[in-house]
């Protein structure tokens, strides 16, 4: 899969559409692909992403996504150094996924540590779900994929299924991490809490706003899964797995850019995903004007997060009963004894555990993506502000009930109920 | 304070008391207590432990003590190979410790990681603190001295004290410490649970063992204190704190030992430490006859335990409010903004989070040094079988109590009267 051999040792250089072609064209892994005639490469450079380069390369044989990590965040320049090794843990997330849930993420055909890049399957004609939300289209299966998706790769990247010795080796891997769990430490669980120099948020929020800086029930919340993100290395994680790390068709789904992976609790990745159809939902009086039809969509919508619960916890479930190989809850201690309820009884409190996190880290991701550096698409592209506003806001009640109160919610239909009832109140 | 490169180079070779002298009378840093007259020194093999070679060198200058790992569980043999890097993680351990709370282990001399050895202060008169509880003998300050011991290297190993990235390098590094931990995750949290190759245990216990083993309740608190010593790297824990690795005089307390150091919780090294002082408790029929003496000596004990919590707990607190300057709970959040009740609200939180995992992991300490490989002596050396079995037994019975019953307990003096009442009953 990969031959570093033939671009090892050269110092790391940015490519460019101009240099491209010359740069990677003796690499057998893209020549595979797109043959040797370099003079007929299509170059076109399409990175909308914060952080990287990203080229779509095509020939008339076929086409491949480039991407090669920056020294700097993208979108903020050199004055935010960013370290290259990212592709190096996205590339090792990316085979980890390939292997514990085949097809879920785009194949990976070359990896140049050196000059931090990745070749990899180009996806087409899928594209970010985000964008499909906005239009209001649905897709045909996205529920479960997700739920598959992480379920099997949460699980299989655990104490749970894995050798231990293998777990411990790839967390103390992902501690390498650093800078980039630093942005996820700062953005989602600090920032949002104080007058953070990056942080913005629609102004008519901010009496909103000064009451959830002064909600010390809130903060503690976002500190007590700030600790768990930090120190509890229970799978490998996603580490961004929100709406815009999605691609789809009508038809297919699959999860892109772990750059941010990471060892952490279950719950991160799974609240983080159901946040953004949470804000998503909200968000819709932006986008779909006809009320019957936005409506419906938003049903749509919440439909889609309690599927993916559910979908989660069977295939979370399955494995269990299937693929607990690890060194946790081991058959010795039950099945082997007969006792099988016994194992029933520990997977029912586990997935309690994993949703009590989930709801925990749902909130806290509302609340970042509402008043800390990077919103989303949904609500800033809604010009009427007063009108974003009233979305936000909902975003943030829900978003702080489900932060503090994430022991409290017997299941998914309650959820729904606060969603909906938070979606029907007049906002001032 | 190391000078390898002395050393450096050769080959592995344990140490014998013919070969002390001529390979270790170069090393400086032992010269400069024992003085270079290497013929004069008296060299004495005095490991009681079961992992390691140990030297008392004496000189009419000094002492110091050399500790060599064999590549194998000594107790056992070379049926039971173990890594020579333990002592690279003993090594890291102690001068952390020395560090995050001074003068509470003994200093190191010298560290020859080729060799596996570490030179380091010889403590005397100090004797192995089991033995002191087993012949009754009260030790002024040992409670004292081992909650802030706990309170300073727990707090400051953490994110709460520490720099993350130092703190995630440093949690990377000791998850090399896999083969220790794999002898912790199999002796301490699964093979009392079910009939494991080395387990063995007094046989009037039959009964409740089989009542143990049966118990999904307890398997399952087992196992989710297994899966947060193994996934959630609080902090830097010592791995092996109990009352034998433990050195006192009269006056004075030492913790030595820590090549089981790992990340972990913070519960786990306070929990085991109170795990030990409660089998001394229910032991002492074994030691001393005199009823009044008895009754009296185990009330003493019963109040280290409550001091060890209550200084912990303070020390804790003091740290919290004068050293929190990691990523979690940052003064931004609270102090900054005015909101001091903020942070005390969730300083209590967060010692109400340790004094949970405390009990659990002490009651599964009770249960493994009763059911597993490794007992205690305090009951070892109880020769009656029946009586033993009734120390042993109430033991167990407090164990499921607080394992099971982690979230339930008010505070210590609900612990204390329940292990009374324990002690008190009628044993069948």
């Amino acid at each position: 899969m990969t031959d570093r051999a033939e671009t090892a040792g050269t110092a790391y250089e940015p490519l460019t559409t101009e240099t491209l072609a010359a740069r990677l064209g003796s690499v057998g892994a893209i020549t595979d692909k797109l043959g040797g005639d370099t003079d007929h490469w299509d170059v076109a450079e399409v990175g909308d992403g914060n952080l990287n380069l990203v080229f779509i390369v095509r020939s008339d044989r076929g086409a491949v996504i480039v991407k090669q990590a920056l020294p700097y965040v993208r979108l903020v320049g050199d004055a935010w150094p960013l370290p290259l090794k990212r592709a190096f843990f996205e590339y090792h997330a990316l085979i980890r996924q390939a292997a514990r849930d085949p097809g879920s993420v785009p194949e990976v055909y070359h990896f140049d540590e050196e000059q931090a890049l990745i070749v990899m399957e180009f996806l087409s004609p899928h594209v970010i779900l985000r964008h499909k939300l906005m239009a209001g289209e649905r897709i045909e299966g996205l529920a479960r994929r997700m739920g598959e998706f992480c379920a099997r790769t949460l699980f299989r990247g655990s104490d749970l299924g894995m050798d231990t010795a293998e777990r411990k080796a790839d967390a103390a891997l992902f501690l390498g991490n650093v800078e980039l769990c630093d942005i996820t430490e700062n953005l989602v669980f600090s920032d949002p809490y104080f007058d953070a120099e990056m942080n913005h948020h629609t102004p008519g929020l901010d009496p909103l706003v000064a009451s959830l800086r002064a909600d010390s029930d809130l903060k503690i919340a976002a500190q007590e899964l700030k600790a768990a993100f930090a120190s509890n290395a229970e799978t490998m994680l996603h580490g961004d797995l929100h709406t815009g790390s999605i691609m789809v068709t009508e038809r297919e789904t699959r999860v892109i850019d772990p750059e941010f992976a990471t060892y952490g609790p279950m719950g991160f990745d799974i609240g983080m995903l159901m946040a953004n159809f949470f804000m998503a939902y909200y968000a819709m009086p932006g986008h779909i004007a006809e009320e019957a039809a936005r409506r419906e969509y938003q049903e749509w919508i919440l439909g889609v997060i309690g599927e993916i619960w559910e979908v989660f916890a069977a295939e979370f479930s399955r494995l269990w009963r299937s693929e607990r190989r690890g060194i946790l809850y081991q058959a010795s201690l039950f099945e082997d004894q007969g006792d099988h309820l016994g194992a029933e009884q520990a997977l029912a409190r586990r997935l309690a555990h994993i949703w009590r996190d989930t709801l925990g880290f749902a909130g806290i991701e509302i609340i970042r993506r509402t008043l800390s550096l990077a919103h989303i698409a949904e609500n800033d592209r809604i010009e009427d502000e007063a009108l974003r506003a009233s979305c936000e806001g909902r975003g943030l009640v829900l978003a702080r009930a489900l932060a503090v109160g994430r022991g409290e919610f017997a299941g998914m239909d309650s959820v729904l109920s606060l969603a909906r009832a938070i979606e029907k109140r007049d906002w001032a």
